[in-house]
């Protein structure tokens, strides 16, 4: 499996998820802004990947600013958090990502420029190993859940390519493959962005797990018919009250699933969880260009001039989700209660 | 608006709705055989125009039957009518408009062949006008159940384009306007043939009906966000207890709208609802070619080799349903007796 993002020297390389996986190329980022450039243009998109992406940027801006006085390379390496921060406003882990390279600078408060730039280095290098880590122990934790045999459902791509490895909600299905159990995937195609035909059914090709593609107005259908036994999917905010924040369509196969009585489960690093953040109706939900709604990969799919509306993302109430996995177990309702011990356990 | 279907000569000319709205070209049919495949590869879709499409390709085909004895013609005829019983699975206007065509035949027991082929040219005539005249009807049915200002939303295309014309869901909204209420409408894109964004938005468009675009995950969302007053769709085949077969992803509305408080109506002529299916259980679903999920208007979308699942089709229980509008008024619980009370009121 390619890496999702990756140092090249001092430089930032993601794999352009734009363009698979009809074609394997590289973006190398050179500059914090054009990191922040390719966050916001999904080159690099999944919570997990997006918190890492905005790190590592946060160190190559931080080897960049030449001051050797530490007021103003804090200074500076502020401004560029803040654009950071701008990229994309849904995803929690952009913000605490953001936030673990501040802490950085307030763990260290006598260190000269030099030692921070490597500090920040290292911190990035951490957060990108942790991801990896996180996502096997979020597979392990969620496996349990899925029977032998199972047909299994997923929305958008919560896979290696969200993350730096793995995977979240494709991370569970991973681990049920390893632990030897016959299952296989059902893969809404997820409009306008396509993210589950083109990554989660190339991602799961590549392992040779059986992957079917539906579009996404199907899997409701095929719910009532029994075709399918539980739906894993990943999460861009869960709050404190468990409400989660994905992509859109998300919500409307969680009330599908509790309409026909399918186990729905959110898979996402603790580090998706905003404690800061009480329910979802607070989740601040992005709107992209109405022109990824208009076309299909570039070529037009409705007559001129027609408007279009792309909320990219939506909220799925916590009494429709059975149990959001993290790499601290199974958090189950109340949720406020057991994700809130879930993150200071972790802290 | 330009005929969805019509005469030219005795050729059965269909503009290509796999085309529009991006090329206006006509595909012109000359053989029962051409009338079948433009149906079967969905030039012509939607139920009350697979019926007149059928209707006239048996004229063209009965026209078109050389031997002068009535007993080789009607074997003949009984042939092409197989032929196009084969079309289609789902649609009950096909199977109508066959069975409407050959009691032609049984009510002119002593007629010539030159005279069938007259009284089924007129026959097919009298559906196509007939239609156009259900679907006022249906509008005028409908459209008080449409508040003043809402936002209606609606899935695939039950417009102009898949009738005769006017259209039946679109033919509510047409009257609504008409009444001078002031609505929008919000298009599902409906993938994978996408009629929603082609057909639909294009239609409206035509008609300065305002409407915005979705894709078809975002309807959920949307109606939790209290941003749809009222949906409407068509129908393919309604049965005897108002179950509903329609496009796929219309049984995914119905439960989400259930769930939002937002009232969901099937809009239909009497020639969709086929009393001899009892319940939705029993109506068959067409599967189409998995390509038209790999692919969007032909462009690969997916990996190479990918497993696709295309259900053209759904059921909707009728628990969701808040009625169905007919000619003859908007048909209500318990379905089975209004229904039924309709169709002999029609006979």
């Amino acid at each position: 499996m390619v890496p999702t993002i990756t140092w090249q020297d001092d430089y930032v390389v993601m794999i352009d998820q734009r363009k698979l996986p009809f074609k394997e190329s590289y973006v190398v980022c050179k500059t914090p802004a054009q990191v922040v450039s390719a966050i916001s243009k999904m080159v690099i998109r999944g919570a997990p990947a997006i918190g890492v992406a905005a790190a590592m940027g946060l160190s190559l801006g931080a080897s960049r600013i030449k001051s050797q006085n530490r007021s103003t390379f804090e200074r500076q390496f502020l401004r560029i958090c803040q654009q950071m921060a701008r990229a994309r406003p849904t995803a929690s882990n952009l913000f605490w990502a953001i936030q673990s390279m501040q802490e950085v600078l307030k763990q260290h408060p006598k260190a000269g420029v030099a030692e921070l730039k490597d500090l920040l280095r290292k911190k990035a290098d951490e957060l990108l190993a942790a991801d990896q880590a996180i996502n096997r122990a979020i597979g392990l934790n969620g496996q349990i859940v899925i029977p032998d045999g199972a047909t299994v459902l997923t929305h958008c791509n919560a896979g290696a390519l969200a993350t730096a490895g793995y995977g979240t909600a494709l991370g569970v299905v991973r681990a049920a493959c390893e632990a030897g159990k016959k299952i296989q995937v059902l893969a809404d195609e997820t409009r306008p962005f396509l993210q589950g035909s083109r990554l989660t059914a190339w991602e799961l090709q590549q392992d040779n797990i059986p992957v079917t593609l539906i579009t996404d107005s199907m899997a409701g259908y095929l719910m009532s018919k029994g075709r399918v036994q539980l739906i894993v999917v990943g999460a861009d905010r869960v709050a404190a009250n468990g409400d989660v924040a994905n992509k859109i369509g998300t919500y409307s196969l969680a009330v599908l699933a509790k309409e026909n009585k399918v186990p729905f489960y959110v898979a996402a690093p603790l580090s998706t969880v905003d404690l800061s953040v009480p329910t979802g109706e607070e989740i601040p939900i992005e709107e992209r260009d109405p022109k990824e709604v208009t076309h299909s990969l570039g070529k037009a799919i409705a007559p001129t001039g027609v408007a279009a509306w792309n909320p990219a993302f939506d909220v799925t109430p916590n009494r429709f989700i059975k149990g959001i996995i993290t790499e601290k177990g199974i958090a189950r309702e109340p949720y406020k209660k057991t994700l809130r011990a879930m993150k200071e356990e972790n802290a």
